[in-house]
């Protein structure tokens, strides 16, 4: 991926650690598929929400999972992302119940069927990872 | 609001002092404005989210604010109520940093409008508490 | 308003009186508000809505109002619209209670908040119209 | 499904013949596939939507599912869900031209993609039930 | 598609040609799709956003379909949609690289997830149409 | 502003002046209004939109525009932000009919309300700069 490096050489290994630690394998899958179609989005994706925020001080990598997960079952409109950051809650320690209890909440805000469709993304990838 | 009761006494006052603990006064006074137009949703609203929801084990209530803030911004559609929560944040032992973190985070997920909106709604309710 | 008419005459007859007849002064207030920015849209308004859908039979226009006041509520992003088509379901006959249970049925769907601002809405054009 | 019975029996046998009146056997998929990822959220499922809700007196069930058929469809996040609404729809009264008035209205509100959408899923729920 | 035919011939002729010209087959399959489920909700389709709003004067088809590709992928709700108007795009002149930089302008405005989701139908399109 | 310069010198520096070229006086305060609440948010709202996406080529300034305007009034949820944008269209060259029509057009995919409310910020946006 050296054909992505540009200046800000910092951002960017900052992101790519940060992708790699959070994301795991799921987070290089859509780097990959992004290669044909839009590589410097790859770029991006990595600089801006791996290298400059998740990498931030101030709130720690748990809660910043909470909030991931939470807001896209809310949405209701990111199911492969949502998948992509059940498995990234998993990797920072987060315990399969505290991901259940997130989505579980997001009925009072998003309502049944957000949660509802959460809770069955949740379930693929429990079964894929065996917890 | 004696007149609330109900046969499942328990839900309701389980609820009734979650809302207290969680959303303080700003929580009593949604109950307060609905009673005109719907005083049974004020009571579903307390049994529901709080008597239901917020008093679950497996998720602490830090967590559950962050992932409650993280949705109201993302959704864009509720800014009275992520005004409470974000004072409920507060309440539960978030730090104004916290909170800051997690709604700016929303612009990866949801945008910069939406972080952008749900920062002005935090600078308000910190400008209000004095924090 | 007949510099509006073209050619499909009945459309825009047809759409006139069924916005006069559901909408009353509502209706016309924001056809009004649209003649120095896009008088066309004022027609296309009356014309397409009014005219080709609330004119359909196969749903009687209590139904209608139901299916819009619920659909209003739960997208969250239409409070204009949703106080003229509150107002709209008691010119068609629905009752502050059923307009109520509409509105807090989105609860289920669309979450607390929606359901929420819905509510206060409804109070609003409550007291407006003294019902 | 006696391990989710809890102190309030009376909510979660009500919403259980609600349930089963209005949805059918989809309702009861529904629960059974929440059984090994959120067993509670399918007791909440049946206490808060179907005991608290759709058993209120005030809106009849008729109205109940033009109201949600007409949300979801809007929404354009709960296929799933809407696809078991429609077929509530048809086991509570409503007719196919009813579901499919109600679906084509939400073009002036969310749009002719959520319509569009909306008319395919209600075109494989009539298809299935023969309708 | 005579029995298609109203009295308003010239909006319905017009929207015909104009949804020709802009969707090609993909629109003609939409609305060979309705006929069983929804015959009159083709018509509408055509003569509204075709015969109505394509053909206004004052803002050129190719900006029109990058209005229509960015709307689309913002809102995350119409990936079928989405897919026409990305083959639409390319029928009325924009290059593969100015949809790509319209969609990935939406993680600016509605996340990355959308703007991800967007790229891969982006991809489907472009596979299929060899370019 | 030099409290907010950072190693990646260009790309603030890019951003700080395609921001001040599109969005003008608005840009400036929005970034001043994040000073205490989240002044980091400011520098990475140069960044990324401004810095990385507006500046880069493949797609001109005014198709730029068209997207952010269609999809900010297709969301319904950045009401402040669509204001700084439909500025911005005329900043950038877009005519005040061009607009207006990129507007009306999101009556197909989002629905009629978000188009009326999308029009009334124009409106607002066209009064105070006089066109």
């Amino acid at each position: 991926m050296t054909q992505m490096s540009n200046p800000d050489d910092s951002r960017f290994e900052k992101g790519r650690e940060a992708l790699a630690r959070i994301d795991g394998e799921a987070g290089q899958k859509v780097v990959d598929a992004l290669k044909d179609i839009a590589p410097d989005f790859a770029r991006l994706l990595i600089e801006f929400p791996f290298g400059d925020i998740y990498t931030r001080p101030g709130l720690d990598l748990r809660s910043r999972e909470v909030a991931t997960i939470a807001a896209l079952t809310a949405l209701g409109t990111a199911a492969p992302q949502l998948k992509v950051h059940i498995a990234a809650g998993l990797n920072v320690g987060l315990s399969r119940e505290e991901i259940v209890e997130t989505i579980m909440q997001m009925a009072v805000y998003a309502g049944f069927p957000a949660a509802l469709n959460g809770l069955f993304v949740a379930k693929e990838v429990f079964a894929a990872r065996g917890v």
